[in-house]
């Protein structure tokens, strides 16, 4: 009786504390998350401990597996896998149908992750097997016993896909089953579209739009992808680059050489690479490829108005990463994402230090990923890297070089193009746009941000193209989650906070 | 009876169709040698099933211990190691001395090895696992099985040491073997003298010659490391280059990050590296970093004589190597090794191909190894590409960089000067020079090349300067044996030539 009433109170006060803007939906969903969380975590936690890299074809099929058996048990309705063909990794999919609904929402994540180097993740840290931490690792926080509670929000967990992507996925499942058992209205039909072949380039995703176009009839499509603003604000985002790499490699001796016998006289791939990726750019961070800005649609007025408004994120980031003046002079962090981008992801030939032998190597490779924005054509924009590898006096090919093409041509580059896509904006003035934001804004006390794009990449242009449909992308990750490298971490509140955010785009007006 | 007939008869036709160069001695030390080659192949075969690579100090020991046991079973006196310290691996020392001989020669050759990368070496071979093969693995080789005979001279045995340089320890070995089964007639004391840290900078020679001054007394050392000639021909070299490594790291983000996210604003540390590197050198290979070709000695006109009747390689190594171009337009291959080198022996950041991630890396290194002529002196020389580096804009550290050092400094790179040592050069017609030169053109048929200078580097300064010794280097290894690479290998025939032309160097007049 006793303890009623303290909750009671608990409860009340928790009301008024958010009472100005927070919607009495929101908070009994809150109070059924907050009473489910072990039982969340734990499910969390058996996810992320399934290996998802794109070439274990196994791990992703249990990965596959393991998210059927929970939406089942959560009574979400006609689960089934969406494949192209036998080789991808399958889409879960699921749904659960209203009555008198009028509106049709897909809610979109991706439980495949990117390729993991486990000798780079800190000591204690394994990418397959999850931990939770006190808080960030480098900042000296310790492990916490997986049984242990309260749960504090501000631990993390440490795990490959811990915040992109398994995080999106298990937030739009039990925001739902949150929904259902608290019995709270929903006020639209609900599609659950989970990919398995994000990371590796959406290789499929077009032909399964294309097979399951049907099934996959929808207005909107939420993702839930990527992480908040870097202040910790909650951040709408209205598009995302396209995304187009390459990979160059170069050739020295067709064996590798004593550096002694034959340094100086033999040609060395690692110095061609280096001067080949140097004449892509200048000095103050410009692509110098020819015509690589030609494409793109200029930046509109409004989009130019939302990024002015947005606080300014480059001093803390340039503290917090040790980096004292940005690539690109003269830009900040919005302006730079605005504009398509060369990176270079990873560069190898031979070894480097206690494994480095005194050798001319073979071979040098660089891998590159191109971000794209609205104008670009990601074929075309690998293209004008391959022209521009040709004018600086390279045959291109396909594949390595034959001793015939090797005795012709001085300088030679294999060229591989990877799974590319182009970038994709959705207005931020329309209806669904509108009631998004309005639904997002109920679901918080705190300020949201509106953002044109993103600097990340999804496959989204598809959807707009194939099922016309309208996208909003909601990220919930923390910002400093590591993504795509080592030691890629959740931070629990933001965790907690996705539930609720994507619940009330689930019953919103 | 009979048999002892034909066996006469085929000494005798051996003995004529050699008669012309060979002197009896050594038609005597090759019928020894063609009675005991499966006891030899076993001997080297047993000797490079022991890892030798830099950080494997228990292999190393092994290999010295192993070495040991040969040399006392050879009779050999006074077998010990000298060691610099504790942490050294030994140099391993055995001596004969020989009644009223007045010249003392030592014999050197070293039996580590350079680092191995097993991934990388051919199916169904490993480093540490030596392999018969019926000729070039490259070429459709097959293995051959260890007990067949007879031996084929062109059978090669694959594995890391088999011609870098342990085949150069046996070949000593076993010619002095020859010697004294034969009762033939040492001419000289002789020292063993076999380096332990030879492929990772000799860090303790100077110390050991200083310890070990008196024992080590002598008027010749003979080198046997090293490749011979391209043609196939036999070589006696009278210099080496110097060597000067250096490792440059150059700094990303503090953390990896999402290349989408931060793709065009943080700057990418592949791409600074690549422009470093690029900045090094022109497009003529010809290095630009300021006063690299200041300090050289010019090249003498004995050199010039020297290097204008050995027959040219160029064509026949472009061939064989898939090169259209040399890296130095306009120099052959012998005018190249006159002249210092810089050479990228390794390069990386992150991961490529399908390891690689969507990341902005955190940091790029180069591992870089210089080759020095006479007048270098190896700090300067490591020196120059450090201001050089300076030049470039950068902060030079020799640690990775604070927070502090990266708020200050936009560009940061951690150069790390790895052990080093001077070219050498012998003058070509001193007394020991012409003794070495008719004892070797005494064992073969076949025509012997003068060359004033191999490519490659051997910490020989530190005996010219503290033992006031000369110093020849006898190469017996094939040219084509990817030494320091994967898939070392030794062909059978160049090593039964290196036993005869060694014994002819002991037995000289």
């Amino acid at each position: 009786m006793a303890m009623n009433r303290i909750y009671f109170l608990f409860i009340v006060l928790l009301f008024f504390h958010n009472a100005q803007s927070q919607s009495p939906e929101i908070l009994k969903i809150r109070e059924y998350r907050t009473r489910q969380e072990s039982h969340i975590l734990n499910d969390l936690l058996r996810l992320l401990s399934v290996p998802n890299t794109a070439t274990d074809t196994s791990g992703l099929q249990e990965n596959a597996n393991m998210l059927t058996e929970i939406m089942k048990q959560s009574g979400i309705q006609n689960v089934q896998f969406l494949k192209a063909d036998e080789l991808s990794a399958p889409v879960v999919y699921g749904e659960i149908m209203t009555a008198g609904a009028t509106r049709t929402i897909v809610f979109y994540a991706h439980y495949d992750g990117q390729p993991v180097d486990p000798s780079q993740w800190a000591k204690g840290l394994s990418p397959f097997v999850p931990k939770i931490y006190t808080g960030r690792i480098d900042q000296g926080a310790t492990e916490v016993p997986r049984s242990q509670t309260p749960i504090d929000p501000n631990w993390r967990i440490y795990a490959r896909g811990s915040s992109d992507d398994k995080a999106g996925i298990m937030a739009i499942l039990y925001s739902y089953q949150a929904i259902k058992n608290t019995n709270t209205r929903l006020t639209c039909n609900i599609k659950f579209f989970f990919e398995g072949e994000e990371e590796h380039g959406s290789e499929h995703l077009v032909n399964i739009l294309d097979k399951y176009k049907q099934l996959l009839q929808s207005d909107l499509w939420i993702i839930c992808d990527g992480p908040i603003h870097q202040t910790g604000r909650k951040q709408i985002v209205f598009g995302v680059r396209g995304d187009a790499g390459i990979d160059i490699t170069v050739y020295g001796p067709s064996r590798p050489l004593h550096s002694g016998h034959y340094g100086n006289w033999a040609p060395n791939p690692a110095m061609r690479l280096a001067k080949l990726l140097a004449s892509m750019k200048d000095d103050n961070g410009k692509v110098t490829v020819k015509g690589f800005y030609d494409d793109m649609r200029p930046v509109t007025a409004a989009e130019k108005k939302a990024i002015a408004v947005l606080p300014s994120v480059d001093e803390q980031m340039e503290k917090e990463l040790g980096i004292r003046e940005p690539e690109m002079k003269g830009k900040n962090l919005y302006e730079s994402l605005l504009l398509p981008s060369l990176n270079i992801r990873g560069m190898q030939s031979a070894n480097i230090g206690d494994k480095a032998s005194n050798v001319i190597p073979v071979s040098a490779t660089a891998s590159i990923d191109m971000r794209l924005v609205p104008g670009n054509e990601s074929f075309r924009q690998q293209q004008k890297v391959i022209d521009h590898v040709q004018r600086q006096g390279y045959y291109v090919t396909e594949n390595d070089p034959t001793a015939e093409e090797r005795m012709k041509y001085n300088k030679i580059a294999k060229i591989v193009r990877r799974p590319s896509y182009d970038a994709m904006r959705t207005p931020m003035d329309n209806d669904f746009a509108k009631g998004v934001i309005n639904a997002v804004r109920g679901a918080t006390k705190e300020e949201v941000l509106l953002v044109p794009t993103m600097g990340g990449s999804l496959p989204l242009i598809h959807l707009e193209k194939k099922l016309n449909a309208k996208i909003i992308i909601l990220p919930i990750a923390n910002h400093d989650n590591n993504q795509h490298a080592e030691n890629e971490n959740l931070r629990l509140q933001n965790f907690w906070d996705g539930i609720e955010i994507l619940a009330s785009v689930m019953i919103m007006p």
